[in-house]
């Protein structure tokens, strides 16, 4: 048991905050022991899969206990609370928007670094950063479904809906929270979330891009690296307890629980855990769906997105103020690139979709006159029937999606959109169009200011709409087509007034009237393109009701199956809390292993003092100096920087803690690997690793460079 | 003893040819052998040092024997005679030159390869091609200085001049024969050269550059490798067996001796040997030289580069013609910018000025006192004195030199040195410039025609002229820089005739006068740099000659002192053949390990049939079908590409044969690694590496994909 119990606030009259703190210390008793799994180390496990599941071999000498609540979702990253104050350590690029955010010319931050010197230097996150701390997660299968059975279909779903309602109440009605239920395997097993959303969130400590960011997109998906990719901020709360946005007058967070940092480490052979919160997966995908996806859709779209950097290259090439204003949008189309590359070479190399199709025929074999199977044939042979359907319906979703990259056009959508879901009640509108999600709409807005050059939207829209032009005339909008056909676009750019930051925002309070009485061409554009894209999204969905109960059925197989054959049975990823298992561990590739850690005379090696490679130099003469006191390795007396591991992971997990067998923090997740990524498909174990910053080099960097030694005591308290 | 005696060709009668072949046969008599160095793999052994030298400890069981005249000198690459009738394996960057000379949008061997069917359908290669075999070596420092010792210098001088002009003249009497007298370690040891050039050469197999550049500047100077790069050419002779450009009726060059192919390959830890002609390198460099040139001269070369390279990609930006045009340039730049980042990097990690002053402290402990060592503390002190001086004449001419980036300048520049050279005796000219070199500097400025835009060279020559600004005036030339000042650059590119190809070429007849009297303004401006460049290049020459009798003092006690230590002596590569020895053998690097073998499924994991890996579709599907026959490894059935070995080579090794002991060819030299040339300047056996194609899969891509059986049985004779 690892986590240290966060002490009361000191004023125990705040009566709000120490209820929730009572009911969150009774949580912190529901730890969640995970041992490792027998089938290689496969597995992004939901928190309660500890010993239900027949797929978990637990090994007494292989277990860790991890406490509710001392990681937390930020954003899709992971974020773990590291003292009783609020401290948060996560990945540097998960906070860089924030080191960005608060730098200027003459304060520098993302070249410099920050540290806070005490709580009043700290800065306000970006706008839109926000903190999800797990309060409840709870199986309530039985909840909904009980005597639910012998009831008609229309019956039992209203029934359940009013159980849902009713569980889904009692949070709802509480201040910043987020409610949820989630369903697994087709419905047969569903879950309670409570989440409580911190939007007070601090910089408490960056260390300078060229450490945080060392091999930037050189190395981005690689092995061998060497990056300090960590950081730190703190949530704060409203004097009373309660989640608030920034005030000066707020107050640091008390987790319900912390994890402890390990000055130890780890070394090749050892088994480690992550927590975080993986995005999503497809490998619960049918044989045809992944088989559709990694010949056809992800080929399409990488396509897509090299001509979208191309298209950006051209039109700001010799024009360095364009070039930074779309950076970060080349930096992410690079980086999926990369992934959609990776993820491709993998299902050749690993022969994926065979090796879906033979997992799904062993299903088949193990389903025939199995009882309560019998549905299995059926349901994947109306999810099959369906493919061709869905597969043209993804296809030319993604063509018209290339419109989305003229960012006035896409805010006037959002706008308009916006504008129409305001009319509806709150619990029914569409997921990011809700009263509480009106915050991270105006920020996206806002975030266009930064990252918008005109003449190089324009070209983006030409180069949009003739993909537009190129699909069938039944999935166009004529509409939209006869509006734009009859425009100058030098005069669509000259006379919108999107562009304004004011103008953008004012529109998110008015009436969908207005936009339909407007002469903003792109306000125009977006009215005109709205009843087509509402039949598309309709169609999406009446595809996926239609075909609901057959996957309902393939799920709940698969899930049997799984657990029948010893298979490691987890729900694909979907943002919520997982647990993963690896081992460090080296990888074979073709004329090169790569062993399991890199050390800072590496990084040393790659240092150019520029681009990708520029460490700071206060960095790189501490290494030189080689001054690594007790971090070092007994036997080598180098010093660690990344270290590879077994653990299965994907997007989100991005900051997850690396845990050893006592709980303690080792490292930090921070990347996986192009060999790796097709694991989103498919979990290939002699292909997928995860690559961690080493607890030992972010303590380092600490004392020894960044001058940050009051941050490591505040974790560590003295030593 | 490997080498096939080569057949006497099939009309006896043809006189000169046979005692050519006769003399050539009793040179093959004096075969090399040699041996590994007792001293990790460090040397480029000169071809007689096969037993003389203290340093090479022979060991029977690893020595090889190789014949003189089978591996040849082809521009700054190697060669090596494959069969009796001319047939030459060389690596494909070596040829492709004339695979795009060759190459039109009809017949696009570039792309797509080629493969002579027949000796009729093989390509003249591109202009300049030229193959150099050795028919003499041997030493003549006895017949140079015997009983000179005793003389005056005047006279001592006097009579070594005539010797030398002597010991040459036979050499320059012959048709198509390069002459040299080659002076070591300080003039203490000599030798004459006898090389005969061929200039009728022709392409006879190139793979597609998909494979025989495979991995591109991506891979570039990287391991793991996955590249086919490999080519043959043929060399021709006139029907009497003199060396002849290019007619039809020529004939095949029947070679002194040829090398045979092992189809058995080699395993990690073997020994292998090469052969080939190493152009340059700075190992016996002083420290306090070595110590400048990486921490300053390499620095700001580098910097010109990346400048020269961003001026290129701003100035061809979103233009595909022009990048065409300077692709070849700006590839050079790239892969010269990559080695020398490795470099400075190798420098830094392996300790490379502390080691220089190492060996030169220990070099002087070593002199002290010792007997004929008492000039080298004063030739030292002499060196190190002018150092400031030659280091300030080097870093200026650097900044000078972009001048030459402006290509019609350099051609003016060159065409007017042309004319004034030609008004001295033949023997008398800058190397170069002599009449034999005529077709060479005639080939260079027709190049120009393919890689040349107006506007880009204008872009360069403006910033070329910024940087010439920055010099100090005494460091430019004041007539040069008036004239140009008064020059309006738009007329300067209107009104030269130098940007047309026959103008350029007409200028190749024209005397001196004719330039001085010229109003183009590029030869113009050549004409007002002339005596400023004279002036810098004697004042070179003039230091070179001062500290003469230094270096000569310093390098004599160097070869002596590592002679006495047992340290592997052997030359600076100098264009001469050189022999090193080393063994397939893995690096161990931070994060990683190479292993020294990469295999096709590993070209397969890289293809993705665009950029730089785009393997051409027979090959990825040959590979697929795993049809590797006898070449696949016996215990893993895997087709071998590309090997690691620790055997000391650098530039002009390219295209060197990889030798096993019994002196059969088993893999091709193609390149080193960034971590490895560092040993330019200090040999580092940890990080010393060479990457081979491995003969197995040249054969198995010759005979399974490429439809070349007819050339592998040319080589090997019927199975």
């Amino acid at each position: 048991m690892s986590a240290k119990h966060s002490a009361p606030v000191a004023n125990a009259a705040r009566d709000g905050f120490l209820k929730r703190w009572v009911r969150l210390s009774t949580l912190l008793l529901a730890t969640t022991a995970f041992a490792g799994s027998a089938h290689g180390d496969e597995g992004m496990w939901l928190i309660d899969q500890t010993a239900g599941y027949a797929s978990i071999a637990p090994d007494s000498s292989e277990k860790v206990t991890l406490p509710l609540g001392a990681v937390t979702a930020l954003g899709s990253c992971t974020a773990s609370f590291v003292s009783s104050a609020g401290l948060l350590l996560t990945n540097h690029h998960c906070l860089s928007g924030s080191v960005q955010y608060n730098s200027a010319p003459d304060r520098n931050y993302w070249t410099n670094g920050f540290v806070a010197r005490e709580r009043r230097d700290e800065l306000p996150a970006a706008p839109g950063t926000r903190i999800h701390v797990i309060e409840q997660w709870r199986e309530v299968t039985r909840e909904l479904d009980a005597g639910t059975a012998g009831l008609a279909k229309k019956q039992r779903e209203k029934l359940v809906e009013s159980r849902r309602k009713a569980l889904l109440a009692p949070c709802e009605s509480l201040p910043g929270r987020r409610c949820y239920i989630r369903s697994y395997w087709g419905g047969t097993r569903q879950y309670f979330e409570q989440r409580l959303e911190l939007q007070d969130i601090r910089l408490v400590y960056a260390p300078a891009a060229g450490l945080g960011d060392f091999g930037g997109d050189t190395d981005n998906w690689n092995w061998p690296r060497h990056s300090g990719d960590f950081g730190f901020y703190r949530a704060y709360v409203a004097p009373d307890g309660t989640p608030a946005p920034y005030a000066a007058g707020n107050i640091p967070y008390t987790p319900p629980a912390v994890l402890t940092v390990s000055r130890e480490g780890v070394s090749e052979g050892e088994p480690v855990w992550t927590a975080g919160f993986p995005v999503s997966t497809n490998r619960l995908a049918t044989a045809a769906e992944a088989t559709f996806d990694l010949s056809r859709y992800e080929p399409a779209w990488l396509a897509l997105l090299k001509d979208y950097e191309a298209q950006i290259v051209a039109a700001t090439a010799g024009q360095a103020e364009k070039q930074m204003r779309y950076a970060n949008i080349l930096d992410n189309a690079s980086n999926y690139r990369k992934k959609l590359i990776g993820s491709l070479a993998g299902a050749e190399a690993a022969n994926v979709p065979a090796r879906k199709q033979a997992f799904e025929a062993a299903l088949q074999r193990w389903a025939k006159g199995k009882a309560g199977q019998d549905k299995l044939a059926p349901a994947l042979g109306i999810l099959n029937a369906a493919a061709s359907e869905r597969e043209a319906m993804r296809l030319y979703s993604l063509q018209r999606s290339t419109l989305e990259r003229a960012q006035l056009l896409q805010a006037a959508r959002v706008l308009y959109r916006w504008a129409k879901e305001r009319g509806k009640a709150d619990a029914d509108r569409a997921a990011g169009f809700r009263d509480a999600d009106r915050q991270l709409v105006s920020d996206r807005l806002r975030r266009i200011q930064s990252r918008f050059d005109a003449l190089v939207d324009r070209s983006l829209f030409e180069r949009a709409l003739e993909e537009y032009h190129k699909l069938p005339a039944s999935e166009r909008s004529q509409a939209f087509e006869t509006h734009v056909g009859a425009m100058d676009l030098d005069q669509v750019y000259s006379a919108t007034r999107l562009g304004n930051l004011d103008d953008r925002l004012a529109w998110l309070d008015q009436p969908a009237s207005a936009f339909e009485r407007s002469t903003d061409p792109f306000i125009q554009l977006a009215v005109t393109l709205y009843p087509d894209d509402e039949a598309r999204e309709e169609a999406s969905r009446a595809l996926s009701k239609r075909t609901e109960a057959a996957r309902d059925t393939y799920l709940a197989a698969v899930a049997a199956y799984r657990n029948a054959a010893g298979m490691p049975a987890y729900p694909d990823a979907d943002g919520t809390m997982r647990i993963s298992r690896g081992r460090i561990e080296r990888q074979v590739r073709d004329g090169e292993i790569w062993t399991p850690f890199t050390t800072a005379v590496g990084l040393l090696e790659k240092q150019r003092g520029d681009g990708d490679f520029n460490a700071p130099e206060r960095l790189v003469s501490a290494i030189r100096a080689r001054d690594f006191g007790a971090y070092a390795v007994a036997d080598t007396g180098q010093m660690p920087v990344n270290f590879l591991s077994s653990a299965d992971i994907t997007n989100g997990n991005s900051g997850s803690p690396t845990l050893n067998a006592k709980g303690e923090i080792v490292g930090l997740v921070f990347d996986g690997t192009t060999d790796g990524v097709i694991s989103d498909w498919f979990h290939v174990a002699e292909r997928n690793r995860t690559i961690h910053v080493d607890i030992r080099f972010i303590l380092w960097v600490m004392e020894k460079v960044d001058g940050a030694g009051h941050i490591v005591r505040e974790m560590t308290g003295p030593q």
